[in-house]
């Protein structure tokens, strides 16, 4: 469970998934970002042509797949940071501070636009 | 720091931060598997191009761009659990013991060929 | 003009343009792929969160950055198909007979669903 | 075939295919972006955690399906210009003009770094 599992034991059991098959020189950055946007696009193709209404359906009639392509998605993220040495935690934190600057409550509330463009 | 952090605590930050600025109502899944989709692509293009040689020296010589665009796939993949209640930590576990079958390590084993092509 | 421009000769100007800059070496097909994706992730970015009205708007008054994505993702195009020996016109041809079957047009008229869902 | 084949030819092979099905409706730019963007993954996925000898060995065993994903590409590449009144030969000539211009022969020659590296 998301509330009980700290981001570090995520790694660990990619890590150890993929050394037990030995995987890790397959497994460099950029291999591994081809990888993850592979799978991005399987999950976007779940919904490729729908409208608002149909994505709802989507997600009650394919929720399995959907959670599926996630999961894809997450393991390649995790092994981007486990091989990588990248703190997940320190990376979003350093994300979402510099994203506030841009996009200061005051000004972004209830907009879409991109910073730039305010 | 990812032995400190649960998985639920990043997405409570990126719920807190999108609520602030009202962004619920941009954010279906189809949206941020667009935008997922394009910050993954951002990270593989620092590595456009390149052999195992540069890429290493990407890692070196960028690793905070590097970092800046894993944070922003990670801040879209955590908003996509979080808007539709998927448990990354299970959704993961699911996952692993799927390819687990799959990819069994005395098949797996120093072979990255797709299962069905044993 | 398209009209009087065969596919070919789009080919040979990318085919000249790479051979005088000595680039055969960096394009094979997964690299050029993976070019071919960045760049249309590009020209997505510029409609990424935007209704059919913004859409609109978009194309109205950034027409010259859409048509500056779509050329690089024609160029990333054309060069996978010369490099690879690939006819244009034959595998669309192929393509439309084989897309035509699987919708046909009394079930596929009005609907964009996926042929195995109708 | 590609040499007596104009490109405004195959726009309305694609425009005559589409209209018959009644799928102007679902095509506005973005949502054929997105389709482009499904589609040229699926190529790339052909070439997934592949050396550069595996690339070969793929185009020589599966050139079917890499020419089937190629066309998927092109019909949405197509369709994007079609509907959208981009002329892609005119496009493409402005985009080798300005190529030109940030990789020029004497500096860009046998080098695959960006301009701004240069």
């Amino acid at each position: 469970m998301d509330k009980e599992t700290h981001i570090e034991e995520l790694k660990e059991k990619v890590k150890d998934f993929c050394e037990k098959r030995d995987w890790d020189q397959f497994h460099n950055i950029k291999e591994l970002a081809i990888d993850l946007s592979i799978e991005v696009s399987e999950l976007l193709e779940l919904f490729r042509w729908q409208n608002p209404e149909e994505i709802k359906e989507t997600m009650k009639n394919k929720r399995e797949a959907v959670e599926d392509e996630v999961a894809d998605a997450m393991f390649a993220l995790l092994r981007i940071a486990q091989m990588n040495n990248i703190d997940l935690s320190e990376a979003l934190d350093k994300k979402l501070e510099k994203t506030a600057k841009n996009y200061p409550v005051e000004k972004a509330k209830g907009s879409i636009k991109k910073y730039n463009e305010f």
